[in-house]
Order: structure tokens, then C-alpha cells, then sequence
């Protein structure tokens, strides 16, 4: 079993190295053929009479060429000695929702474990250049939503992707990262440890071939990947014209649910979720309004999974006088110790009980450079 | 004319001024007898035979009590000394769209000019308690719209009320402010210097005798008469449970179109119109959304009288370096010189240098205290 699957997987890389075919013909001739290793091993008479033109049948018995080959063995080496998971579109265990979009990868590289819990999944997704209240509203969503039995599924980008991913390991839940490069790298490089942690408790993917560096044109493709994999796609925070609106649409076009958090309408990571709303997405602000919609379209059984948690504290308890002058002076932008004394006027000491008393009622966070963000 | 007219505006104030008749029972007598007067002379029995209780005709003929009797007469004198305009729900003059609601004032203090162009008019409303940040955009929402040949219609509150009626006149537009109280008084109090400058290009407008006091029983009916004079209603900022929801409901109600602009979801004031939005509110950015969208709705006539504005830039022209750095470390929120010199570690007079400079181009703007704004 274990040499058959090999013998398979190294038909598609073969399949796949060679020059002139790209996935959609892949997914064409192992349609027609039942198996990449029934079109290597068909002649060019058979191929043709199968339907190919005499170019992509000549191409095909021709194979990859001798450096294709070289990479294939060392791709194969590498997916063995660091345990990848390979799913090609033909196994049962290939990610049924990604398998009904217009265009499936034809083969994915899984590390981690990729289980029939993640059927359940919403991307959260976003802008990198996220705001620091951008970053907490995602994570705070992407918690709740995993907390809730949802997997979380985002790029490993800088900003929004990181802060999800967070979010739903700081709840104990299920998280997928899918890569625009290949998965024997790690982009951005600052991203090795949460990358180990999604491992332990989910998934890396990639369709890209095993060594296959960032590449500003992977992205777009990825992205497909990120909303085949979802019931729903969350924006939080979006420029106009970016990236995440791209997904935001390709999305729609997939069938799947958008949702935005919207923003100021000054703030230029709100410009793109605020157009995606006027578009027609649904406008959310916590877990529970995506769950709220997502749930009436799920069969029973998936359903039945989902554990709704308590809807969020719209209002806060009572503050202490000092403790109300110093949570009003606070910003959803960070702002330093010496602007809140400046601001309320108290002493030194009061501000900073104040601050650590809200922080324990989580009410404010601490960021490096004594800085302070309200909750 | 105007001896007959103030016959049948004394009429109106008597008819009003008696006990257990309201305005629902005031515009069902009117609209049986073609005038207050016609009311005031029928007998017992001629009420009767017209449909109302032997009570209510009782107490129509008794007619007001003594000391109401003085009130109208101060205040046909105060109507008269303060060249207030009445128009009555007979009156050709009385705004059109206004008289079309279910419950249509019976009578209507104008303080200011009230004219045609006035029938398209738009309500900009909300949060008393708004930000810095949503005040400024509410005021450059409703100057784009009064640039645009709109009215402004509000409330004469603090907050988003005076920041719309500012923003109409800083455009050289017409603006109407809607009183909760009697046209002779002025609430909130410090609004006295606004209030003249509406008098001056717009009109200050109120249902209710002339000296009542404020009284927060008459907001919300206050609030039918806001929108009920507007094609649609904008709410920039309001907290969730606030009276502008209120407005806002009410407006749909009597089939005006609702608008809203979106917040950041922590953010008080934008809870309540990010609900609206969720509730079907139409998302909007800037005046021109606010256009688009009731354009198509006008009458050709009126839609021609719409010119309509070039659409705001969305991005900034190129800062120098230090411009660069003090605009990013700037917020939607007010800071303090000092902290923008921490934020930057740029020496103060670059700071300076550069918070002038952004102003000359409108992209900060100086508050009270030294505390700097993004635009």
C-alpha cells in the first residue's frame, strides 16, 4: 500500500513537473484516465484518442526534463523524512468542500493533521498591515468562533492571518494555514513558532511544490484555497484594492458566505471591509453574528457540532472613579503612561493601579513600551 | 388676509389649548370642517351629528380653561413681536413631504425662512455625546450634501446634531434645525449663536407652544417631524439603545430611506449604527454614497436641482519624511503634542514644523489643549 501510494504520488509530481500542463489539464486527463499513472503509461495514439491534441500528447510521453526529475526525487526524499501528508484530489480524505470548487489543487501537502472536525471551518482573514485594535478584534473573533468548534483557517501573513490564528489556539481550538509558497519554507520567516504550534493542533498546507519560495502571484491562487476550505469568509480588517478583498470576492464567487467587520471610514484598513459591506457582505462585530448565520445553513449533523458560547458582554461592570477617569482617557490606539497622566491629571501611582486593575478585569492591554489599548 | 389669518391661528392655539384634545382628534375635526374656526362655532349638537362623543363635544364647547386662554394671548403677542411664521396643516406652505406622515403636526412655528428648495432635504442625526472623530466626519458629510444642494435637517443637539447644521453652513448651503421645545426657547442654551446663524440661512422650526420648556418626553415626537421632512436619514454616530435608533426606525416606518456610518465595533457611539446597518441601513462613506443612492428616487425636477460634487479624494497627496512619521503616530482620537514627540523621537520643532504643515493641507486638525487630530 504504502510503495502503491508512492508509486502514485510520483506519477502526479511527475505529471505535474512536466512543461505545458497546468492543474486544469491535470485534472482533465486523471478524470478521463482514472490515475496519474494510467496517463504516464498511455501512448500518444491512446492520448490522443482520449482527446489531446498531438502537442500535449507528444509533451506528455516526452515527460519532465532531467532537472524536473532530479527536483521530484528530492521532493519525494523530503516528504518522507519530514512525514508530509500528500492528499491528491482522487483520495477520500481529500477536504471535501475544496474538492467542489471550479478549480482544486490536484495535490496537497498536509503537515499536521487534518481531521473531519476542520469540515467545519470559517477563514479569517485580513489586512498585514492591521491596526493594533485590528489585530485584538481578530483575534477576540477568531477565539470565539474556535471556542465554538469552528477551525480557523487564514495564510500565516503578518497582521489579521497571525492574530486568527491566535486566536483560536489561545481558545484551545482547531486552526489551517494555507501557504503561498512551498511547504518545506516558512513565510514570514517570524512566524517558525506559531507555525510549530498549528502543526500540534492543525494543519499547514500548500499545493506548491515542496521547496517552492514566496512568490507575490502564489497568493492570489492560495487564496481559492483558503475559501474552498471555508463555510464562510470573515474580513476584519482590509485596505481597498487589496489582497483580502480579492479573496473576499473570489469567495463570494466560490458560494461562500462573506462576512466584514466594519470601521471608521477614515482608517485605511476599514475603507476595504466597509466596501465589502456595501457590497453586500454581511456585517458582523462579534463570533456569535457569524455563527448566527453560518448555523441555519449547516445539514443537522454538522450542526450538532457546533457549541454556541455566551453572547459577549455589550456592557462593562462599574468602574471605581479613578478607574472610569483613566478607561475614558484610554484609546483603541495605544497610548503611553505619561499621555493617560497627562490626560486624567492623577498621580503616577493611581494611573498605574488603575491600569493594572483594569487589565485584570480585561478591560485594557499592555503593549511593549508601557503603551495601553483599550478593550 | 392678516387679520383673517391670525383669526384662524387663534383658532388652531384654542383648539389645541383644550383639555383632552390632541392632535390625532384636532386633524379629524379640521379635516371634517375645513377649519378650526368652523370647530369652535359648531353647537353640541352639530358635533354630535358629525361623529364625535357627547364629551368630546361637551368639552370642545366649554372650550379652554381661563388661564390657557391668557397663555395664547401672550403668545399670539410673542408671534407677532418675534416675526414668527406659522403654517398650519391647511396652509399651502406647509412642507409637503411632512404632510404626507400619519401624524403630521397641526401647526408649525418657523423661526428663519422655510422655501421650496427645502423639499430636498436630507436629516443627518445622532450621538449627543459623539467623538472628536464623528463630529468631524458628520460635519464634512453634511457639507458635501448642502454643497450638493441638499438641506440639512437636525436637531440643535450637541454632538452630531451641531456638527451636521455647522457643516451645511460651512458650505454656504440651507440647514433646519427642529426644536424639542418652543420656538421661543433655545436648548442647550449655548447653542443661541448657532441657532441665529440657521435663522439666518435655514429655519428653526418647532410643533410645540411657543414657551415650552425642553422636556425629553418630546424628543422622540420631536423626531417624526425630522424625518418626516427629509428624503432619507443619515446617523453618523449613535449608541446602541439611543434616540437616534429611535429616529432611525421611526424614518423607515414613514418609508425614508436610513443611512449609516459604520465604527470601529468597540466603539459606544458606532454600536448603534453598525446595528442599523445590520438591520438593512444602507451603508455610507461620504456624501456622494448619501447621492447615489436618492438620486434615482427624485422626481426629474427636483433631481436636476442636485449638483452633484466631485468625489473626496481617497488618498492623500506624498508627505516629506517627518511629515511622514508625525502623521502616522497621529489618531482618530485627539493627542497631545508630547505624545506625538515621543511617538516620533523627532525634535519638537519638526513636530511643530510638520502638525503645520498637515494642517495647511487639512490633514490634522488643532484642538483645544494642543491635542492633534487625523483627518
Amino acid at each position: 500500500m504504502q510503495t502503491k501510494r508512492a508509486v502514485s504520488l510520483e506519477a502526479w509530481l511527475t505529471l505535474r513537473a512536466i512543461e505545458g500542463v497546468g492543474d486544469h489539464t491535470i485534472l482533465a486527463l486523471v478524470r478521463e484516465w482514472q490515475s496519474p499513472d494510467a496517463v504516464l503509461r498511455a501512448s500518444t495514439d491512446e492520448l490522443i484518442q482520449r482527446g489531446c491534441s498531438r502537442r500535449l500528447a507528444d509533451v506528455i510521453r516526452r515527460g519532465p526534463d532531467r532537472e524536473a526529475c532530479q527536483r521530484i526525487e528530492r521532493e519525494l526524499t523530503a516528504i518522507e523524512r519530514k512525514q508530509i501528508d500528500v492528499r491528491t484530489i482522487l483520495d477520500s480524505s481529500y477536504p471535501t468542500r475544496l474538492r467542489m470548487i471550479p478549480d482544486p489543487p490536484p495535490v496537497l501537502y498536509v503537515s499536521g493533521t487534518l481531521n473531519q472536525s476542520d469540515e467545519l471551518a470559517v477563514a479569517v482573514v485580513g489586512a498585514r498591515r492591521a491596526t493594533a485594535s485590528g489585530r485584538l478584534v481578530t483575534e477576540s473573533l477568531a477565539n470565539g468562533l474556535a471556542g465554538a468548534g469552528l477551525t480557523i483557517v487564514s495564510g500565516l501573513a503578518r497582521g489579521v492571518d497571525a492574530a486568527a490564528h491566535r486566536g483560536a489556539l489561545a481558545a484551545g481550538g482547531r486552526t489551517i494555514a494555507v501557504l503561498g509558497c512551498g511547504i518545506g519554507q516558512t513565510y514570514p520567516p517570524e512566524h517558525g513558532r506559531l507555525r510549530h504550534e498549528i502543526e500540534e493542533r492543525g494543519a499547514i498546507l500548500s499545493e506548491l511544490p515542496f521547496e517552492a519560495p514566496p512568490h507575490s502571484g502564489h497568493f492570489p491562487r492560495r487564496n481559492r484555497i483558503i475559501s474552498g476550505l471555508s463555510l464562510g469568509v470573515v474580513v476584519t480588517e482590509a485596505a481597498i484594492d487589496s489582497g483580502s478583498l480579492i479573496t473576499a470576492r473570489l469567495a463570494a464567487e466560490q458560494g461562500r458566505e462573506v462576512f466584514a467587520v466594519p470601521g471608521f471610514v477614515k482608517s485605511e484598513t476599514s475603507r476595504g471591509t466597509n466596501a465589502l459591506i456595501k457590497e453586500g457582505a454581511a456585517l458582523i462585530e462579534c463570533a456569535q453574528d457569524v455563527i448566527d448565520a453560518i448555523a441555519p445553513q449547516l445539514e443537522p449533523a454538522l450542526r450538532a457540532r457546533l457549541s454556541c458560547p455566551p453572547r459577549e458582554k455589550q456592557t462593562g461592570d462599574r468602574f471605581g472613579n479613578q478607574e472610569q477617569l483613566v478607561y475614558d482617557a484610554l484609546s483603541y490606539d495605544p497610548l503611553t503612561v505619561d499621555h493617560l497622566i497627562e490626560q486624567t491629571r492623577l498621580p503616577v501611582a493611581s494611573v498605574m493601579v488603575s491600569l493594572l486593575s483594569l487589565e485584570l478585569r480585561q478591560r485594557v492591554r499592555q503593549l511593549p513600551g508601557q503603551r495601553y489599548l483599550k478593550l
